[in-house]
């Protein structure tokens, strides 16, 4: 695709997407994930599961893993489990419902911070996410997200199933 | 975000994605659901439901409906059904999963084609989708894209609730 500057809207857009509206997108998408989670009864949350498949609980716990541990990775080339970069007094392994919001909401600024520091000219540079995924930063960041919108699309079906009305999927 | 040329990097690139790319990325996820549909028994794929949801073919056609119809419009601000824009011979109302998967290879191309002539200036022009969702391009074909993969997550919900191992989610 051509990148001639001189060609660029009046707006300044020459591209399909700014790294700003990624974060808006994806930070929309978390908070829609997190009405999902919060829809659940605390019991069916960490136990309910179709056909073999995890609890929503485990997925969600693992969006949490995979946001701010690649992100800092991407900031800092130091690959960490997220314990290991989280707040003090933060649970990483919740058990209830309220710990594992707790947990959302704390990573929910972490995503903005981190974000913030990978320079505007990086989201194309390759890098190997955990030294085991190679890819360019933002199709990366996008993966982490279509997994959040996919895994988030079976949290559906379970609350459908047990007969619970899952928030509106556009309503961000 | 800050708009200024100057600081673009080596590679020309200075922005999260460019249009290239996202047509890559929503190609490679329509290859999955492609597989997705594929991966049911007929039956099931018209009939099986959890929850009072979609049989999957439903969701399947809601995802070609919702594709060039909306690339149709972007491109010419004419907005028309399916229909009225499919190639002589293809049945835009499948009932088996041969019709299905035919009509998802043909709506391919359109897809490619059709993209193609949106201008790189206009994806963050604001349009009214269908007279109706009021977004920029870029936002309005990122949600269809979400959209299928929230859908399709569901649809791996039913395979697995059917016995059936689902292809991989990153194998696009």
């Amino acid at each position: 695709m051509e990148n001639n500057v001189l060609t660029a809207n009046a707006t300044g857009q020459k591209s399909f997407m700014n790294p700003k509206e990624f974060l808006a997108h994806w930070q929309g998408h978390r908070k829609l994930t997190r009405r999902i989670i919060d829809a659940f009864p605390e019991d069916k949350l960490f136990e309910f599961r179709i056909g073999g498949m995890r609890p929503f609980a485990e997925m969600a716990r693992e969006f949490i893993g995979m946001a701010t541990p690649s992100l800092y990775g991407m900031v800092t080339g130091e690959w960490k489990p997220l314990e290991a970069i989280l707040p003090a007094g933060v649970n990483g392994q919740p058990t209830t419902k309220a710990d594992l919001l707790a947990l959302w909401d704390a990573v929910t600024p972490e995503i903005d911070e981190l974000y913030s520091q990978i320079p505007e000219a990086d989201f194309h540079k390759t890098i190997s996410l955990f030294n085991k995924y190679e890819g360019q930063i933002h199709s990366l960041l996008l993966y982490i997200a279509d997994n959040e919108i996919h895994h988030r699309g079976q949290g559906y079906v379970y609350l459908r199933a047990l007969n619970i009305e899952p928030p509106f999927f556009f309503d961000r």
